[in-house]
């Protein structure tokens, strides 16, 4: 069955992404230091078309996660590459180069309704303009029997939430403390978790927690 | 070597308490579901007076952090049961009843200057008010060689950790969302953390995770 998952890294205070996100700072101040394990893993080097990389725990996980993907969903913002004026920039997948990582459909959500653009490597942005319940349906189709994943950012998630629509959710936490930034388990409206703890795994300075809908 | 350490149940968007607390909800809305895991171990129910519970890996944990704790440290709202009118009550100490579980010396933190309190079964109330360096103080020297730990509440905790004196934190994270009341790693100016991760336990429905500063 397809799962609806949301997968990322969070600094112990709840941050997935540091305060002031500048262009050349996307993920705001100290953000990137969430995402230090992921990236020297093997499997993201290789998606990412670098040589080299850990093959440890981290990366067993990290290759999880690419495996089971069959669409991912974002916002704009992260389509573009962060918030800002560049937001609104015809040419703002440039953001993602010319072979962006996904390698399967991706779904961005927002206002600007837009031509679907295929780039290298299997990757193809569609736009939608009519919501995430649309965004998960087709998603899905596009999926075949692998996972969806939500790509972000925190409003992305949050929206999803609320609207109870995940089926899993996977932290990597890292004793970091931002201090300030996108916060993901906030705006919620109320909203309960409907999610039980199904795994935890110790990896070297981080822990990978992972919730799941009840089956 | 005493260290000074802090270890809580938190939920997973970061709350060690729910919104609203009364003196019937004193851990305010949802607030006691934090506690489940731990309430139902052996070792909780004994030093509580009380027969039965689990022996499992929460209760190993629980009773690791009795067996090492030589004093505790709290805030004056913690000592009175809570926020609220009643915390001014000089009879505040019977919220405590007459056999405290703590069984060692406990430091309270206030600006209301008092004689000690002794309860039966070991347990000492001492009202410190000149801050949390002296109260540490005190705490070390009567912890012998054992912790001292700091029961709370999130004022006090966060006011360790931006001072920089906490040693050890271990967070117990239960997959609720509690959507407000006493964030614990919130107001902390900019703190860092200089803990490293040094434990993951994963528990049915709970994740112990332990954090340490570097020696």
């Amino acid at each position: 069955m397809t799962r609806l998952t949301f997968d990322i890294s969070m600094s112990l205070d709840g941050y997935i992404a540091g305060p002031n996100p500048t262009l050349e700072e996307p993920l705001g101040e100290g953000g990137e230091l969430l995402h230090e394990w992921g990236l020297a893993t093997a499997t993201w080097r290789e998606t990412h078309g670098r040589p080299g990389g850990e093959r440890n725990i981290d990366d067993e996980v990290m290759a999880e996660v690419f495996a089971r993907s069959g669409a991912t969903i974002m916002g704009r913002r992260m389509f573009s590459g962060g918030e800002g004026p560049w937001e609104d920039d015809p040419n703002a997948d440039a953001w993602w180069g010319d072979e962006p990582p996904f390698r399967h459909p991706v779904f961005v959500l927002t206002h600007h309704a837009r031509e679907p653009v295929a780039k290298e490597g299997g990757t193809t942005f569609t736009f939608v303009t009519d919501g995430i319940e649309s965004a998960a349906e087709q998603a899905r189709a596009a999926a075949g029997d692998k996972d969806v994943g939500i790509g972000g950012g925190a409003s992305v998630a949050q929206q999803y939430l609320r609207a109870g629509l995940l089926d899993e959710v996977q932290l990597h936490v890292v004793p970091l403390l931002l201090g300030g930034g996108a916060r993901l388990l906030d705006n919620l409206g109320g909203a309960k978790l409907d999610l039980e703890q199904v795994r935890v795994i110790e990896a070297p300075g981080v822990a990978h927690l992972t919730y799941r809908r009840p089956s």
